[in-house]
């Protein structure tokens, strides 16, 4: 059984100020699930060289795969593209291909030196197409390097898909019940998870005015285990609603 | 001039995964932002403890205050407080001011072993009211731990404002303009950065079916530079709309 696992890096100042709320770790990670990979972690980084270059050199080693958004547009402040470069030490500089994917978008005389730092490409990268905006990501090694803007994100993953290989797929079952408490069901829960192998369950409670309630979420890569679980769950919830 | 760094830790499987969207970084960064402090970086981590206890310890030791999410619920997917108190070499038990605080929620005869997990804190921690379902949080040092769930978690943030000792408060203007390419205001835009010390200046593009633009944030601690900045910024826009 393999476990293959995912690394994204989140780059933007606007992701840590509160001004943007970021989605795009929930996309990759829901596009990567069915493809055998689990995200094992996520960061959130200012546009700051040296952590972009630090925190791309620890995950490409300690993950499968690694995903970065953010940073890759005109302005000053997009410096994902040296950062990769410069986290596996190697040259940078504006690429041919990079130029023709620009010019499906931009007239030639609007391919100023800020569009142009777009096409600059860490040497030996693989691009990856962007059909919403054309700027291209680019993938090096095990890094895939992609836009912010979550359409344009999302749009890069198709020329993904194939480059990726992934493990056995996790599946997931939720069952949800109100009005019990958590505690109330904790101690078999943990019962539960301990009698499964490769199961693991999470408890997740939720409120607000009208409701409470909590979520069990049980995850494993075999399915009739699952199923078996689920049931074990079901049951658990009736016994502790009807008492 | 202050430069006081926060770090947020967001722990919990269901974040990784792609099932839950989390909100509890743009609760906190928008929290913080007034009292003169910003977050440098966030992590959202599995509920894995050897990752849960070496981040906690590296957090500790880089920023000025670290803030964790989620686990300290009842079940057995919940060890923040242990994980704590393992970064921090501290012993860990069952409080009686923690019992209490429970006891404000359930009656006696409800207070399982799993409820009574809630009320184990490490040796030496002070407590952070939870006026929403009593569970407390704790502050160990300079790390807050806190709820998972978001309505939770910012109740918690009222018993935490007077324990902050903030810096210099970063303000930000936002100009925004439509159907302009961001790539035409890069140049100008480094050159406005480049000369207005301590000015940060993001450029964030936005795209849907109708509607193409870019939001320029400039963030400083001083408003008087602020105001020159945003001048600059409007008289940029308005250039690049009209030509």
């Amino acid at each position: 059984m393999n476990n293959v696992k995912a690394g994204v890096i989140l780059i933007g100042d606007e992701l840590l100020s509160g001004r943007t709320q970021d989605t795009n770790l929930g996309t990759i990670a829901r596009f990567l699930a069915p493809l055998g990979v689990e995200v094992g972690e996520a960061r959130i980084i200012a546009d700051n060289k040296d952590v972009i270059v630090q925190t791309i050199r620890e995950f490409a080693g300690r993950f499968d795969y690694v995903f970065t958004t953010g940073g890759i547009g005109p302005t000053h402040d997009d410096i994902t593209a040296d950062c990769v470069a410069e986290a596996f030490e190697l040259g940078i500089s504006e690429r041919g291909d990079a130029i023709e994917a620009l010019l499906e978008r931009y007239d030639m005389n609007e391919l100023n030196a800020a569009r142009r730092r777009m096409a600059r490409i860490p040497d030996g990268a693989s691009l990856i197409k962007n059909p919403v905006s054309q700027a291209p990501g680019f993938q090096t090694e095990n890094v895939f390097t992609l836009a912010g803007v979550p359409a344009i994100m999302k749009s890069m993953l198709a020329d993904i898909t194939y480059r990726i290989e992934g493990g056995a797929e996790v599946f997931s079952v939720t069952v949800t019940a109100e009005n019990i408490g958590e505690g109330d069901a904790a101690a078999a829960l943990a019962e539960i998870e301990a009698a499964h192998d490769g199961v693991t369950i999470g408890s997740y409670p939720f409120f607000n005015d009208d409701l409470r309630g909590v979520s069990f979420v049980a995850r494993a890569r075999d399915r009739a285990v699952l199923k078996t679980v689920e049931e074990a769950l079901k049951t658990l919830v009736i016994s502790l609603t009807t008492r």
